[in-house]
């Protein structure tokens, strides 16, 4: 089995880790935003990062009304426009800490006033020494080229932010997401059995919505950087915006359910591609009674089973990220396996990518 | 021929009219702004209109230093979230100034005291009176369900946005577009040529950098909707980080190459690209003596007989984005109808799309 395959099984007991050792820090991060509330939070990062920094996006808009952007780090690096960011709190998240461009993007803000944090994996690395405060993720060092538990750390890292800068969130919430994480790694065996039907997938769109956006990127990322299948992501609106017409029937379509506010326009979505005739695989949990209750062939639905639906004041699909995205994660390197792929190395890729 | 290729031919005059009727509301809308300064620039928009967005996004941080934030909508549609938008101004951004969606996050963003700007081809939509202000795209209707005309008519808007936040741009620069844009549209009998060797495509990757970022994005959507190709879209920098991995020989690549400080990332890419020997069309234009050296296949290289380098104090490549997509909307037309689709009615689409 690959290096991918083991770091993916890591994720309960490394986000556990994460959670207990940065909880103290940002209780502290708390009392400093409470002091100095910010009016404008900006997130840089490439690759499986910025796939991370869109689920921050979502995260803190939704749970704290503080207006997010996600950086064109090109703005700064290339063009070396100066940004106004009074009363800002610029974030830089990466795996190395050592993105030339995410760093330089950092570097910037901090010289202009803003305030500044890391979110990485490596504690000795340049954006640790660069950045105001650090939040750790604890997930031990990842061999594999394709990243798996830093992803999940990241956005365990979001939500401890989302804390920092007031969100409802205690840290009872936070400790059901190992458990549940967990949960969706009992679906090995079962995503394992149905990759092989994949073996010559060639395109593949996948689809999520609100908090689980960024896991259509990161399924795509992996699906692309793994299995070398061209995988296109799409926010279910923006798929009916132009891009559906190219889905036909056998198109393949991972789709991401969960139960609460996104699921209407996401059971729009699949029954037009059901009429499409498309090859729609979707992934959710328990919880959700109209996916459970849709009348599509058995390989077609991947179920956690265990029931993540949120009953506190933030929305009902806030915690389901993490243990959504390993489906998707196991899928990835079941298939690489199958095709005869290394996923650990990837043809092209070096595990720490500079970019500018 | 298509009515989508008559709309293609119709942008140089669409642009100039936009640009003479819209020039003095510019003007007053920046005396507007040097009284008031807005700390934030929200833009919202879906399909093509956010594809404008995107471009406006580097535009305007470019040349104005304010930040600029693409709203997520279903922040505001299905969680029903508030953002604190103090001293901001919101833009929405639509062809026919229906879109639900984007409508309501400019409704509650002027509920909550932004000043709001709407960007649309039709004066009397709910979008034009729900508006602080219009900036109108004088395009003409827009008959063909893909948007061409009205793609470069809000990148000619985003202009006179900028320019209305202060941004260092004479109408004497602008008058330039339009006649760079007929210059692009010469190319249409070689694209047309060479439109047919791609017709058995089924996947490509469009690639832009900074300001010809949208076109990366436009450029694919226009080749997913009209033929049917699943087209990537990325910056040469996320292509870098995981989906280069998926290329191998004879993988179609789109690549916008112009001038200015994107050439030499731009460059570099295409280096890489050549050595896994994917097949690369490059757009650029007569002032890139670096494109006009590569030692490419004739086939490879569409370059616009007219130099695009700006010489004022923006960027370099600061107006090649609306002539840049010419070529790419002109390829889209031609493979359609090379495959014998309907370029005006793509399956599965309306005009007009509603998603929340």
């Amino acid at each position: 089995m690959s290096t991918m395959s083991d770091e993916i099984r890591q994720q309960p007991v490394a986000i556990e880790r994460t959670l207990k050792a940065e909880w103290k820090h940002a209780h502290k991060l708390r009392e400093h935003f409470a002091r100095n509330p910010p009016k404008l939070i900006v997130l840089a990062a490439r690759g499986t990062s910025d796939n991370a920094a869109q689920f921050g996006r979502y995260l803190l808009e939704i749970s704290t009304g503080i207006p997010v952007s996600l950086a064109a780090p090109s703005i700064t690096t290339l063009y070396k426009s100066h940004l106004h960011l009074p009363d800002s709190v610029v974030v830089a998240i990466s795996q190395s800490g050592e993105s030339t461009d995410t760093n330089m993007v950092l570097e910037q803000a901090k010289a202009s006033g803003a305030f500044t944090i890391g979110i990485t994996n490596e504690p000795e690395s340049s954006l640790a020494k660069l950045a105001d405060h650090t939040l750790l993720v604890r997930a031990g060092k990842e061999k594999s080229v394709a990243a798996t538990k830093t992803y999940t750390g990241q956005l365990t890292c979001f939500y401890l932010l989302a804390y920092a800068l007031g969100a409802p969130i205690a840290l009872a919430d936070l400790e059901k997401i190992p458990e549940w994480t967990a949960s969706a790694l009992k679906l090995e065996p079962e995503i394992k059995q149905r990759a092989e039907r994949y073996s010559f997938m060639r395109h593949a769109v996948c689809v999520g919505r609100g908090l689980n956006y960024s896991n259509a990127f990161e399924f795509a990322l992996k699906l692309m950087e793994t299995c070398y299948v061209v995988a296109e992501r799409f926010s279910s609106a923006d798929l009916l915006h132009g891009p559906i017409a190219m889905l036909e029937a056998s198109f393949p379509a991972f789709v991401f359910a969960p139960s609460g506010v996104t699921w209407t326009p996401i059971c729009e979505l699949l029954t037009k591609l059901q009429s499409i005739k498309a090859e729609t695989l979707i992934v959710t949990d328990k919880s959700n009674k109209g996916a459970a209750a849709l009348q599509v062939p058995s390989y077609s639905r991947l179920t956690i089973p265990a029931s993540l639906a949120n009953r506190g004041k933030l929305p009902v699909d806030v915690f389901t990220p993490i243990p959504y995205i390993i489906p998707a994660q196991l899928f990835a390197a079941c298939l690489a396996e199958v095709k005869g792929l290394d996923a650990d190395k990837p043809r092209t890729l070096s595990k720490v990518t500079q970019t500018m």
